[in-house]
């Protein structure tokens, strides 16, 4: 925690926070609280927001005041739910917006594995993991779900920074021990012992110091079906029935991933990994663009989900996935920065590049094409639906009380301040309303908006004092 | 110009930069001059770039520190060129970041064309230039060409606040009179009176004060094909001839546009706006996705360019500008941010887009086609393509020397710093080599990064003290 935290939110007693909140609960419905009290209890729950013309609010806050734990939000500055990652490959941090103009092989080979390969020695991965969870808090980032390496120092090292800065986290011990796929000096030595450290990895972080809460939880993490054994597959499906622990894993991202698992399993990855006993209600496959129709319906029945991640699809997935129509065959979703096959930190810039991704899908992209064979048609989503991604959606992806402003809710939150000396965000008073200001915050906002972050009702970042 | 300018750039004194300069003077080649000294003279000019290991780097050093006229940048700091946007619609500025989920017509007949009316007001002029261009130069845009209103009034202010400022510019007095597409609040009264209109603004921007050196252009701008008489277009085209200014326009930017064009002319929009003599070297004409083959040889002939505006692309043009194959016929371009069609001030934003557009066009989208029917292969630009298309051919596109680290040029640049409080550009010293460095900038360089704008010679921005 960043030594500016305030008082308020260490004392253990309830306070309250006065602010204009937006959030999106649903995937098409903003909604705006204006001028309410967020009361957040000592244990950082979220009590009650309090509506400006409820009788209590005049009350409670003169209670609050009176009390010196009311805090309230200067003209310009809104609160939004903490911006929800689901899918970041930490080891990846060092070369986020590298290497993204060299094939995908060789962006594995020579780039990546080597890069992942490091992290068995515990100063690097700190002086790697130390930096990514503060710059992912300071652009926001209240939960990430991040796979690790294959090395248990490391992975203790990502889950000990989450903890000490006081990030949300879930974090997958990396399984990868197909010979095939994977390079001799980053490959689990067998699926037994791929099987073992991740069970041991699950016990480990339950029982870190100060995670009594469950800030950190741990994530069976197969890398994908290609670069494990059936063996591998089995025993962490098992693991994923006995435990209940989340799952992650990537489904399906390109032409040649979709087809290599039809050819070896002799069906999608989606109902191969349901097979293996990998795809629950807290799975989250990432990509997932070349599902079927029979894929989205299973993955709907299960309660599994999605990580969409647009910035890597139009680099290393063939294609875009359809948010629209899996969202409306009802199928679980978040957004994932997919760092570093994605080149941005920022899940306003996820939120922008799902946007785009679903108007290319929709409108088509070439223009030699005749417009009749352009696109698909109503495949658009806005930014209403973006923040929904960015935040509620992967609240409940991650099967967690998280990423909208209610009553019940954590309250991980961000404060977004419009007049910071680096917004891009620019508000006309007397022409936006406040749907407008959110509109604005969602196309513009950087980090340099991003005044404080908040996570269990404890300020985790304030922007100046990193 | 802003209160902390260095006195090193009011002297009218030669002065010397000691730098890492990145700039790509053709659209694949990158140039990296490390620890040069870049000489400028009392004009602006960049004199020379003297190179570390020449014989005269140390004298020349020696010499201008003696004389209190070197600035070295510090470690994690480097000079790119200034970033040249080729389309901005300044009275849309208000309106960024808004009401993108609406349909054109909407958009065009609700929201834009009644906030562009308003600009017969100084006051309310005043009240939207002065930021736009602050920001834009906050954002390391040290040339824009302006899209601006009917009004003379308020395409004054424009050009003024680009002098006051020191933004080179090129200003445009929209000219629009056809009463079938324009509102009659927001509509030329006549053609003759849009062409005498016109012809006094471009004597008048020559006229202003602070303007002898030409910091600030006139731009004939009829605003499409389809909002303009045949008498309208005939009359700017034979001004364009008489005065050699500069031509801006838009082109076959959508499906509706080029099919109403080719209806009411009988031909395409590139070939009607050569018939009607608008098409020059110093033209740019905006988006062009529809472009045909016989449209790019007959700009590549003539020697107008393109804005290429990627963002707006996605969300208005029902496809994306191919930059790639326009470039093979050897047409020019630049790259345009398009506010507020596009939503993002910053070019880094746009530099982006282009790159995440050519991939779509490239790989496609759809994941429901086969492979062998998405895309359309050798679509692809990458980070360096775009760097140019944001830099030096955005000067090319202008015909002015602007947009390389080069004796000859005007000395317009901007200093990027890695180190900034709200960097989201993570260098690995160990790891990233100084073209790694640059294509970190491209992809998450922010403007909290642009920690001063130059033009001609001068600092105009200097972050943190706008
Ligand atoms: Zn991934
Ligand atoms: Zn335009």
């Amino acid at each position: 925690m960043n030594s500016t935290a305030s008082p308020v939110s260490a004392t253990g007693l309830p306070w309250a926070m006065q602010c204009t909140a937006f959030d999106a609960p649903q995937a098409d419905t903003l909604r705006v609280q204006s001028e309410v009290l967020v009361v957040v209890s000592g244990q950082g729950r979220i009590e009650a927001v309090i509506a400006r013309d409820d009788p209590r609010w005049e009350t409670e806050r003169a209670r609050h005041a009176a009390a010196g734990q009311l805090r309230a939000l200067p003209a310009g500055s809104y609160l939004l739910p903490g911006l929800v990652d689901v899918h970041v490959h930490a080891p990846q941090w060092p070369q986020m917006g590298k290497a993204l103009d060299v094939p995908l092989e060789d962006w594995l080979q020579q780039n990546t594995f080597p890069l992942e390969a490091r992290y068995g020695d515990a100063a690097f991965a700190e002086s790697v993991y130390r930096p990514l969870v503060q710059q992912l808090l300071a652009n926001g980032t209240t939960t990430a779900m991040y796979f690790g390496t294959l090395h248990e120092v490391g992975n203790r090292v990502l889950a000990e920074q989450c903890l000490r800065q006081g990030q949300r986290a879930l974090v997958g011990r990396v399984a990868m021990d197909e010979p095939g796929q994977c390079p001799a000096f980053y490959r689990d030595a067998s699926a037994r012992q791929a099987v073992a450290e991740t069970e041991a990895f699950i016990d480990a972080v339950a029982q870190l110091p100060g995670n009594s809460g469950g800030l950190v939880l741990p994530v069976i993490t197969p890398r994908f079906i290609p670069s494990c054994t059936d063996e591998l597959l089995a025993g962490l499906g098992a693991l994923a029935q006995r435990t209940g622990a989340h799952v992650q894993t990537h489904c399906s991202e390109s032409d040649w991933a979709h087809q290599h698992v039809l050819e070896r399993t002799g069906t999608t990855d989606a109902h191969a990994l349901h097979r293996f006993g990998l795809l629950t209600r807290r799975t989250v496959v990432a990509h997932a663009n070349f599902l079927t129709h029979a894929d989205v319906a299973l993955m709907a029945e299960v309660g599994a989900s999605v990580a969409h991640c647009p910035l890597s699809n139009f680099y290393f997935a063939n294609s875009v996935f359809p948010a629209r129509s899996g969202h409306a065959q009802q199928m679980g979703m978040g957004m994932g920065s997919d760092i570093s096959g994605g080149y941005s930190p920022s899940m306003f810039d996820a939120c922008r590049h799902a946007i785009t991704a679903s108007y290319a899908l929709d409108e088509g992209v070439d223009p030699d094409l005749p417009s009749a064979q352009r696109g698909r048609h109503n495949a658009r989503i806005d930014h209403v639906f973006a923040l929904w991604l960015a935040t509620a959606a992967g609240g409940k992806a991650l099967d967690l009380p998280i990423g909208r402003i209610e009553a019940g809710q954590h309250f991980d939150a961000i404060v977004v301040d419009c007049h910071a000396p680096d917004s891009n965000v620019c508000i006309w008073p007397d022409s936006d309303s406040p749907a407008d200001v959110l509109q604005k915050i969602i196309y513009n906002a950087t980090r340099a908006n991003v005044s404080q972050t908040w996570v269990q009702g404890a300020l985790v970042h304030c922007r100046g004092t990193a």
